[in-house]
Order: structure tokens, then sequence, then C-alpha cells
């Protein structure tokens, strides 16, 4: 409940009666309810957080008992007819004159019921984007603990997975080793599609893994991570079956020298902007700079893409305790793509690394 | 192209110029370009379809190859600085002057945006949920063939595993065999995680597969689906290993007869709220109303969920092609869970049946 104590001092700041929670994965920081949405149209609940009192998660019938199990400390209520009926009554009965609700996370339509019912009931309703987001984006000791499981179960897979990797199966096929691998030893799912792209494939940043068959001495693009008690680990290799050929292992060492200067760069203090010029350079001064067409790396943690970003549109400062990947790459039409990803953590002085998997790293 | 055709009709019977396709089935449906979205925050594209004129894909950079691929027929444009950078100059370009958007499926941060950049350009913005879902609500033949290959790879799924299932293995494990199953024979992905809910769990309608060991003797319920050339199925079946004791079966057969009257109550031209009542008063009669506390069916195409829906607000009349699940179920806490799902495809004389598994369904 520590989270709700430091979300309620945020709703004193912003003069809020009470927030309106959701996003999914800020539902889960705040009550630790693991019930996730099967699209924003099919939601598994919402929070409702008073400034003061107890907080409420308010669900469907089908998700009552797994609610009352997780969400201890929150009054569960069921609601027949839609959140929006539910909620109306209750805004009443706890004197809300001010609610703010997730404007980044709230589809149209339903911000316009919102709207509607509030005006009916004189409670002014009031945008707040990203207030839960901002105690999200720097982890405490025990999320990083959990990341760091995460980061590690993660290099596992894939290290059970390289060693017995031969030319022959398709990408397909490598792609569902690894998610059943993941599952097999307790990730509760990929944190996104697992992507393994295979010489030309591989040009496609996030490629879907198809009936390509693994070859000797082409680049195989594998960007893999998993979900371990609820947050996010992110891994990308570059690997090659059999002998490397000098144009690879060229544009291979260029991407990791990028990634090593964007590695370099981080530290509390700087801005997401600087982190991704520093790695940017350096693919830009071997005359491939268009061909890093994506942001150096983001945040991870529930979310497996998630704020900081380190990007040139991320003109804010880095703090200690936010966790980023550093994941240079580049993509080159026919030939394919060579990406490198390893997560850190921002640290006053620089960052840890959360890998230790070297694979293909430096050669 | 077929579908742009339908839908440049309604554009005129609307009188859009054009509208922007943010729904990401909507957006497979109409370009076939296959790429998902990781969620609402991470589009992997929109389009634009002019009343007048080459229909458009917007993306960026990731996703530029496999766009020109598959989007055959739309001419792709990527963006660097956002979607609504790019729409802003392009809608000047087409003399776009009365714009749609999906106003069910945009945030509501993005349509302010939008809106107010069509102000700065003149452009009019009209909320228009659900046009393209109009065009997917009944399938055509081809739709059907897919819908079919999806139901028929499913049930073959769910044999291989339940002619293995023995007591011992965790939910977990047997929801991972499954899975693992489903893309090894060519699915794209299962179409939802799929439920093992043994004994007590199955109390849960939306049951996360956990370590409870499975058992002899007492239900066990899987409710599994799959995406096989972008279409879905879905289906549930409820098994017991070993014996099933007089009670379970009793229950069993009054879902089971939940269902038949459900199916039975299906043919063009009756609402979804008809239907839904139809299997609803079987159990309510038997006095276990109050445990089915999910309405009886949905709409199954691209989508898993979608429309129609068979369920008390549902008041709207069901037309030959659409395809629904029928799933009555009753949940009883501490006890378990009974639910018996199959999907229909509505004719003008009744309903098709898509399901050929009987497992357990005449006790």
């Amino acid at each position: 409940m520590d989270n709700i104590v430091r979300l309620k001092k945020l709703l004193r700041g912003h003069n809020l009666d009470a927030l309106l929670v959701t996003q999914p994965e800020n539902r889960r920081y705040l009550s630790a309810y693991t019930a996730g949405d099967l699209s924003i149209n099919e939601s598994s609940g919402a929070l409702l957080i008073p400034r003061r009192g107890q907080p409420m998660l308010f669900t469907d019938f089908r998700y009552r008992l797994q609610a009352e199990r997780e969400a201890t400390g929150f009054k569960v209520m069921i609601y027949r007819r839609g959140l929006l009926a539910l909620l109306k009554s209750i805004l009443g009965e706890l004197g809300v004159k001010r609610l703010g609700f997730e404007s980044h996370y709230i589809l149209y339509q339903t911000a316009g019921k919102l709207q509607k019912l509030a005006a009916e009931i004189g409670v002014e309703v009031i945008p707040e984007p990203g207030l839960v987001e901002r105690l999200r984006i720097r982890k405490g000791p025990d999320e990083l603990d959990k990341i760091r499981a995460a980061v590690r179960l993660n290099e596992e897979v894939f290290h059970e997975v390289y060693s017995q990797l031969k030319p022959g199966p398709s990408e397909r096929q490598v792609a569902l080793r690894i998610e059943t691998l993941m599952r097999e030893k307790g990730a509760e799912r990929p944190s996104f599609e697992t992507i393994v792209a295979a010489g030309p494939n591989g040009a496609l940043p996030h490629a879907v893994p198809g009936n390509r068959l693994l070859r000797e001495g082409e680049p195989i693009v594998i960007d893999m991570g998993l979900v371990l008690d609820g947050y996010c680990s992110d891994m990308t290799r570059t690997v090659v079956l059999g002998r490397m050929d000098e144009i690879t292992r060229m544009r291979f060492r260029l991407v990791r020298q990028a990634q090593l200067a964007g590695i370099a760069a981080v530290r509390a203090g700087v801005t997401g902007r600087e982190v991704d010029r520093a790695a940017r350079q350096v693919i830009e001064a071997a005359g491939l700079g268009s061909t890093f067409g994506h942001s150096l790396g983001h945040g991870v943690g529930l979310a497996v893409h998630e704020a900081p970003a380190l990007s040139v549109r991320y003109q804010r400062k880095l703090r200690a305790g936010m966790v980023v990947t550093v994941e240079p790459g580049i993509y080159l039409p026919e030939w394919g793509g060579i990406r490198l990803e390893n997560m850190v953590v921002v640290t006053e002085t620089g960052c840890e690394l959360l890998n230790e998997d070297y694979t293909f790293l430096d050669v």
C-alpha cells in the first residue's frame, strides 16, 4: 500500500478528491490485482483512489474472486451495467467534487460518457495524464529485484535455445521454442511477441517470425523478453551460425560501439536525448545514420515499453532508479539487420548493467 | 479491395470525404496489413480511406517493409514525428473537408489533438463509431472458410491434449501444452490466454492457469482459441478425469441443456437478447440463475470478441452470416464451474454448428 500513500500525496498536490485509474499497469502497481485487459475495450476493472479513505476496485462478475484474493486492502465492487453506472453512485456517496482521470489511457467515447455523467451530478473531471506513471518511473529495490530476476530468466532461456541453435529450423519454430521455454521456466508470458528474423528479414525492426529457415553465415536478430512476477525483461542479440564474414563483423562492431557509447552516457542528470545522441553519432559517423530509424531505448518495468525514452524527443533528465534499454540497430533492406539490446539501471554516477550475457557482443 | 469498395459506399452515405481507421482489426480487414498493436498506445499504423482515390496506410519506419508487402493497393506513407503531423499535410493535399474518425477506438488524448489540428486547417472531424464493424459483422464465404479452419485446428489441438490428459500436471502446464501445440500446428497465436481451471478455480470465469494440479473427479474448465490466417476460434469444454459424480453430472446436463436451448433459438431475425433468454431460463428454472453472471455469447471474427452479442443488452436482430459463440456457464464458489462453448453461423432458418467435437457434451 506504500504506492497508494505516495499517490495520495500527489492527489493532494493536484487538489483532487480522487483518481480513476484505468491503465492496466497502473492498476496492478497500486492494487496488486494481476488481471490484464484483452484490449482497451475489454477492461478487467478500474480503481478509484480517494484522497482519504479506502481505495476501491471496480470489476465485473468474472473477476470477483481474483480481485478479492489479490487486491488486499481494496474494497472490491462489482458492476453489472458497466463501470460508469456504478461510479456515478459511488462518487456521490464519497462526496467527490474533483475527480482526476487518466486521459492518456481512456477511450474518447468512454471519456465523453464520464464527462456527461459527472456534469449531471456536479462533479468536475480533470484530465490527469501520467500521475501514477510518475511514481512508476523510478524503481524501488523490490522492483529492481523483480526486474533482475526477469532479465536473468530471459538470459537463461536464450542460452538454452542458443546452445542448441543450428541451421535448419524456421524463424517461427525458434520463436516458439523460446516462448515455450519461457513459460516452462515460470514466466507469466512473453513481454511481447518474440522476434526471430533471419537474413533479409532482419531489415524489419519489428519482423514477425515466418517460414524462413535459419542458414549459416547470415545475421539472425533475436529480440525476446518475458514477464516474471509482473515485471518485464527485454533483450536483443544478433547471432551468426558458422563463420561471420568481414562485412557482417564490421557492421556488428559498429552497432556494439554505438551501444557502448550509449551505456557510457547514461547517468542521473543526463537527458534521454543526450544518451540517444551519444550512440547515434557513432552510427552516423560510419555513414549509416539513416539506417538507424528508431530511438535508442525505452523504460522497462511493469510495461515493456514505458517512460523514460532515450530518444531525440525526450528532453527530460534521467534519474537514479530508472530502468532503460540501450538498443541501437542498423537495418539494410535486402541484406538484413543488426540490433543489440541490453537493460541498465540509472545510478547517480552512471548505470548498472542488468545483463550478464555476452553472446556475440564482442567479436 | 472489395471491402474498401463497400466502405466507400458507406462514406458517401455519411457524407464523409475520408475515414481515419485506427482500430487494429478494421485496419487488417481493409488493408490485409497484419501487424498488430502491442497496446493502443503503440500502434503499428492507421489507414486513411478517402471517398475517392487510393487508400493510404500510415506507419513508422519499423513496419515499412511489412506494410509494403502486405497492403497491396495502398499507398504506404512513413511518419517520423507521429501520425497526426503527417495526417495534417495529407488532408490538405487531398482536399478533405469532412473526416470521420473511429471514436470507439481512439484515445481521448489523441482525439483531442486530432480535433485541434483539424480546426487549424479547417477540416471538420466527425465521430464515426463502428462503420467498418458494420461491414465486419456479417461474414463472407471466404471469411467463413477461415473461421471453420480456425475452429477445426482448435479442436485438433484440444483432442491431442485431451487424449493424453491424466491427473498430475498443473493447470499452467496444460495451458502451456495447448498453446505450444497451437503454434506448432500453424496458428498465428492463441486468440486469448488459454484458461485451464481445475476444481474450485473453475468458479472464476476468467481464471488464470496456476499451480493447482489436475485431479480425478473434479470439473476442469478448458477455454481455448487460436488465430489462423487472421481469424479466431473460441471453444470451452469442461471435462472430468475418472468418474463424474452425480452432482457434477446433473449440473453438466443443465449447462448443456441451456446451450442446446440457446443454439436452437439462433436464427436470422431473432435478437441477441432473445437467444440469451432462451438459454438463461433453463438455468434459472433450476434455481441457478444467479450463478450465470455473464452473457451467453459474442461474435467472433478477426477479433475474438466482436459484435453481435447474445446478451440482455443486445436488442438488435441477428442476421445470416454472423458468427457467435453460445457459452452458458455456472460458477459456484468453493465447488467450481462448468462452461460449454460452441460457435455457430447464423442462417436464415437457424444456424450451422461450427464445432464437430462432442467431448463431454452429452453425459
